[in-house]
């Protein structure tokens, strides 16, 4: 493994293709240099042409051609077998060990099941889990599983808890992160049979701050560092969180165009709806690494804008050289020793 | 049953006490005049002093004394067992006959156990459901359940999408209600074990508009006017998204002061913000059913101030007159017949 990370980024995926994977680049060697490499992977020519539209054709960025695209709206277990698309040709030169780390914006299950088949799982890991950060007041929560597994066993979520709790140590700084159990309310007895069944094993475990239930609500309030949750109901409140605030934002538009006042009224207001915005921003907070993998693999929202690409970056970067994937298999397999 | 409704409301319910629920009884009063007739149960003297503060006590309200309250944070099982607190005096008055309705903003949980034990099921009924307004830009889309069955069947998911309908037909005025299973997918591949099997089974029940797997986000985009899922999910989900909407408004109060300009603006912008509010208030919306019970019981947010007490009486009134426990009965038994 090289000292500086090398990235590899599905220059086909998200909604805005090539051009929006070049200026996010332009953006991250602009604030980050020498801080990482990056390899492309896609149509070659339109690579070309959208770095030369970014000013980005002398950073040095290497491209690998790959013929296929996978749609958004493929199956992922067929598009994972597809071996020439961007996806795949990227996971294969990363489990090859040309690239210390992938990230794409491309069709979600697809990059999982990619990723699941091609490179495998960390010896010490059950089940690979998608996480992601929530914006709130006390500097955010990390949510898995948020979608790589519908259907979980209560043992699964010890392992979660163990790779969030090192998520939030290395890669949020938290010192010794609490982790929270999401269910319908706080006490013991409340919640589903998973649930139910999973509380006293996350009690258990060894080396986890871990607080007990919490509600919906708690991800927003920042009541802990990690959420641990199936990946279906992970998958729901990432959605909903995500609607609900696009919602309001539609609402608000749609209220103030029309009123003459209230768009003068948004004049003064401009310097305060920013700092709203860059607070709420997903695309601050760039990208969800799939925690459990034999390798550093990264997903991003479909609708990836330059700045997301750019804060995905920053992600991967800090994720390798923190060796985030040795201190998961420490963990776990501490507390799998102490509990034996 | 008396030909205009009789709605016992129980008095001690909610963070607001009796208070907010004389004003919003003066409010029902004031824009419904001769709609409903009004039972408040709870401490009579405490009842009495709110009325006479609120200008009610004029307004022929009954008052049935009950000597204990249910605290927020007490056990649902234990809670439902105290026959003299305010829920279980109300609850026995609505099965004697004595009332049409009943609602409650107090603990939900309780409310829901001590509805369960004291009015028991619609006979066609197996588990009733809570069933939630969520405001979107079509007109809202009712989900259920938001928490009465942590753990279901998919025999359930079906009759919680008759009864959705039902709710949504006679009480949303919509003429076909589009159901939709909640999913992490629109796919019929997608979901966990319950979603799995639940969905061959919606797709062959009779009087049904079923549309297939929705996601979290289409809850707040309109795509259908029911939503099914169990009441483990649809509770994180409500949770979640109320919670998402009060971190927006934190933060941009948060933003707001300390930014004199801004300041400024919003009062430019005051008639557009309070329209927004008005579209997303979950208090003009009111209060939840439980669908499926042997009786009419609502149930009300904790926070529930004088608007929302007001919005409930309105609900609650309309579910009596149009004899939706009827229709619910009906469209199961039909859909049996049919099916068998």
């Amino acid at each position: 493994m090289a000292s500086i990370p090398h990235i590899g980024i599905d220059a086909m995926g998200g909604d805005h293709g090539p051009s929006a994977v070049a200026e996010g680049l332009a953006l991250a060697f602009r604030e980050m240099p020498g801080r990482f490499r990056i390899t492309l992977i896609g149509e070659r020519d339109r690579i070309h042409d959208a770095l030369k539209r970014a000013g980005a054709d002398r950073l040095g960025v290497e491209i690998v051609h790959a013929s296929e695209t996978i749609d958004m709206a493929e199956k992922a277990v067929a598009a994972a077998r597809k071996r020439s698309s961007s996806i795949g040709v990227m996971t294969q030169l990363h489990k090859d060990g040309k690239l210390d780390a992938i990230f794409s914006a491309g069709n979600t299950g697809a990059v999982v099941a990619t990723a699941l088949l091609g490179l495998g799982r960390l010896e010490s890991v059950t089940r690979p889990a998608l996480a992601c950060f929530f914006p709130n007041p006390k500097g955010g929560t990390v949510v898995l599983d948020v979608g790589a597994n519908a259907e979980c066993k209560p043992s699964y979520l010890v392992q979660f808890a163990h790779m969030g709790a090192v998520y939030a140590r290395y890669l949020l700084g938290r010192d010794n992160p609490r982790v929270g159990l999401l269910s319908i309310g706080e006490e013991d007895t409340k919640g589903n049979d998973l649930v139910l069944e999973s509380l006293p094993l996350l009690r258990r475990a060894h080396h986890l701050n871990f607080i007990g239930n919490v509600e919906g609500r708690d991800l927003f309030k920042g009541t802990c560092d990690v959420v641990v949750t199936d990946g279906f109901t992970g998958n729901v409140v990432l959605k909903t969180a995500e609607s609900v605030a696009a919602l309001l934002v539609t609402r608000m538009k749609a209220e103030i165009t029309g009123d003459p006042l209230a768009v003068l009224g948004t004049f003064f207001m401009k310097p305060a709806l920013r700092r709203l915005r860059q607070h709420l921003d997903w695309e601050e907070h760039g990208a969800a690494p799939l925690l459990g993998v034999n390798g550093v693999c990264f997903i991003g929202h479909g609708s990836s804008g330059p700045r997301a690409f750019r804060s995905a970056i920053r992600s991967v970067a800090s994720f390798v050289d923190q060796r985030v994937n040795e201190h998961i298999r420490e963990e776990i397999e501490a507390d799998r020793d102490t509990a034996a």
